[in-house]
């Protein structure tokens, strides 16, 4: 039974449909009438005019956000626990021609304004430092914490007090915007983020991602890197088919309101072993390497985290069965 | 009726179902047991041992591989009409961190032995000039014109005198073997070719393109390569599930076998017309702005490609009636 | 007897003296009283408020500028004869991060407005193709020809229509200066001209060149592009002593009539054999083989610089002697 | 009187001479005969052959380095306090074309071998993360302390067992070889250091620091990127006149001793004061704000370190009174 990561989780029924649909498009890379709804659907859903772009992974999303954020001379305050820091093997530097990430902590993976503020003052203002020059936080974090948008805003703030570009990896941006309940306008350009990375593919799609890029005049240069860094796919329609139908009745949060339910009932389980609050669809738990083993035996799969700690990850398309008996064997540790 | 490109042709059925199939597969990134079944599939087909890599896009397949070959001080020779300057975007110099493309002339986008001795020969041999360092040629060409294996290994033993690396952009590789009727192994490693970018994409595939490694020791370096561009898809499997429908039964063979044919015909009724012999699916016609007009009001669809010429590419899922009606539009023009 | 390259000249007097006399100021990097001095003085000969920023040598002054004025997926448009393109070892694809160079042709390494005009339409406006973002011309240029200040003007009018940001490499800024009798403000940002490198280094100079920035808001970025480039030298006070040694008395302007002059005289010998009109301090001449060859066996040192024709490059520091020498010796051939 | 940096200390009088004595060479870039002989004195100096390119900066010496040792995609293990972190303005990652900075903790910016063996565990070895590929260390440490040649053997042997190629950072190496009589070769290519960056213009030289290449073949790569970088002077034997004149007489280690003697007596006035032990010419001093007020106020410049704590760094030009002066204010505080 699969919790190792919902990166390997199947893509929805709906997807691979509309993927298939969309073959009968004979439009190349994204002139198709697909693709160019894009932007609309978008606005619609967070309320402003912005820029939406598909691509194929979140590595790329994100390094295409911070390259337009952040130039090469220029560094990326993000935690350390960041995945543009720790799993995407130095993608940020690749496509941003070497600017820097400024590693800040904070428990759960979350950058506090403090953090940001302490991390721009420990920089001399001289040319001999790198200078920050964007913000980059995850949503739900690498821990699986959601912010509030009241979160997201004072960190926009700070990031506005100090000329930060500011960027929202969101691979879970589902699982965060169901768990806080927030808009996910508040969570993301009204509290000042100008770049989200907002994820499909963890959450029932195959292979398309959003770029979403509400700062005005980010769009043309964005759509220019894409194509240099070989992502622009010739057969678009399938990348925009993709995120419509995530789109479409909202299966998007439904399917992440199944990942977290699933993961509330694991928390449950484990509450006494818990390693952060469980906000999303991540679990942390305290587990010996026997405790790990018994789970192992029983079937289960997942990461050893640290020592001690194991990571479970849930997915949209678990059905109760599996969720029930982790949550049942962690119980009878 | 669609001339105007490849690239929008639709994906095989037999490829969207091999995505739907391999959706059940729980496994991430090129973990699973079809992205692991590449290197053996394509060693049996090019009668080496050689390493395969899926990429989304032959723009990064083509640019991973020049990344591999050429220093980021040095220069390719290639074509004054390859795709890699053209069409890429500058990816080319993204991906190699600035190496420089030094262009060759020759009829028909196809690069003659004395065009690459002669481009060795222009450059001083001190550090103030680029240095070449690879060579790079289509096969097909971006005119259409399929390479014997005779005169890749020409090249070969070119590059191999002047300590060139040695790729080939197969876009069109499956038009190309068919058309010339070589051995997929002749008219590569064994002509000298050390890195192939093997399309899929225009012919049938959805996303999936191979990059194939011949020279040994190139592998580890491109995979991270591939992860550091953000081409490491997670669900890798529906990629590695593409290709292995592409080569089963030789689909691919079979798609490209089509797309010539329909070629042939049209070029048959043109052939008073013809810029360049046609050898694969491209067809470069002289034709009056008038005579265009008249193609485009009688429903065909394809590109303006010079004063008085014009570009019509065939597809593989072109039945036979919009080809014999463009045949018969042209012929009575 | 050296004609072969004003780069191997000697430094002025003056210059040696100014280094000996900095070194007793205690100041690193460019916070000493010299290096704050560049900007007033630089102003002040421009008749505008500008930035000017030392550096070490011609090529980084050039990809300092072209950084500054073309984002990484852009153009330059330039001379294919170039120094640029030929000569510095594929440094502006370093310093801009792969931006790619769009050669134009015009006799005498000369950029026609047309010719820009040209290159501009010739690349479709789409993110396939590498969209010209910056023009740079070199004056006086590789064949030593000046432009005139309404050349330019002409130039920097097409690239205002085009969005371009335009450069002038003046590694012979003083030569070109003294030939047309142009102010240095006419011929550079009254023309458009938006960085210029002014070089020293041929013309008396030891290791200084200037880095000249009409467009404002230029100057923090490209300090800081120049300490990333490792060109922040610590003892920077003997840069700027070098180049307000250059600018004392109008030594630059003496230095280059002395070249200018020595190179009219050969000009005179040569005047059927001229290849390009003398205008600067370069003379390419006709000569065959056993010409040259008796050049060379009288002691005159020089390319050969196509079939048929040599370089021949006069210095300030060259005394009439050699170079009445040289003209006798090819007037007698 | 100035003991904020060495870095600002004159450039010694021989040194000036050489190079006006230089001038007299009519040879570009580093074709003259003292940029020649630059690889046999260093071959002496180090009882081995080498090769030995000047460079103008300390951040270009080890840039160059980096990149010749470590892959775009891959990681230099180095301090945290290290210069090449903190004070190169993100040179590592410009010219190494992204490579990251990944970094270890140590007292006084010493890196210690389980340091880097625990880096290297650190990091899971896929295509996600980052891989260590070379170690970089500073000699003497940004803190004034020297390794010993067994401190760098235990060194070099981490770095072969994990594949690290081996830079050491001499900005004030000669400092560091006067501290413990270490011979130069024992505490580099026979303790596996590859490259080394040796410093002179912080002891006495004016612009030309020495890139040293223990490691065969690297030569002929880094005198391209050198070119590329915009750092091949054309009076190149200006650079080459210093370096030797450096070396003659072994004045670069009489400059270190002058300095490292000064350190040292000031230390002994502060020894109750300090905060790391003093190995060469830096001083790290326990002094409230009060305290370095006073200091100020008797005329002594230097910089605030951290809360309560100052840097004194000696020159090789501080005659005894100032530094008698400044240990006799520190005594009496």
């Amino acid at each position: 039974m699969r919790f190792f990561s919902d990166n390997a989780a199947a893509a929805h029924p709906a997807v691979i449909e509309a993927i298939a649909k969309s073959n009968e498009l004979s439009t190349a890379y994204d002139g198709d009438e697909l693709s160019q709804k894009l932007d609309g659907a978008f606005s619609e859903l967070f309320e402003t005019d912005l820029s939406a772009l598909w691509v194929a992974t979140g590595t790329a999303a994100n390094c295409l956000a911070l390259a337009a954020l952040c130039p090469p001379f220029g560094a990326v305050i993000c935690h350390r626990d960041a995945h543009i820091e720790n799993d995407e093997a130095g993608a940020p530097a690749f496509y941003t021609h070497g600017a820097k990430l400024m590693l800040v902590d904070g428990p759960g993976a979350k950058v506090a304004p403090e953090a940001v503020d302490a991390a721009v003052a420990r920089i001399r203002k001289d040319v001999h430092q790198v200078q920050p020059k964007a913000l980059s936080i995850t949503n739900a974090t690498e821990y699986g914490l959601a912010y509030t948008a009241d979160e997201v805003c004072a960190l926009g703030e700070r990031a506005k007090a100090h000329g930060l570009g500011f960027h929202m990896d969101g691979a879970r941006f589902a699982n965060a915007i169901v768990s806080t309940g927030a808009s996910p306008a508040d969570v993301t350009w009204r509290a000042g983020v100008e770049a989200l990375s907002f994820g499909f593919v963890k959450n029932g799609g195959l292979n398309a991602e959003a770029l979403i890029l509400f700062k005005p005049g980010l769009a043309e240069e964005v759509a220019v890197r894409r194509k240099r860094a070989g992502h622009l796919l010739s057969k678009g329609r399938m990348m925009a088919a993709q995120i419509l139908a995530m789109l479409e009745n909202d299966l998007w949060l439904e399917n992440a309101r199944s990942a977290n339910a699933a993961a509330r009932t694991i928390a449950a389980a484990a509450s006494e072993r818990l390693v952060y609050p469980v906000e999303a669809n991540e679990i942390f738990v305290r587990a010996t390497p026997d405790e790990a083993a018994t789970l192992r035996a029983a079937g289960f799969d997942f990461y050893d985290w640290a020592p001690g700690e194991i990571r479970l990850v849930t997915s949209w398309d678990q059905g109760g069965e599996p969720v029930e008996r982790l949550a049942a064997a962690i119980a009878a540790l």
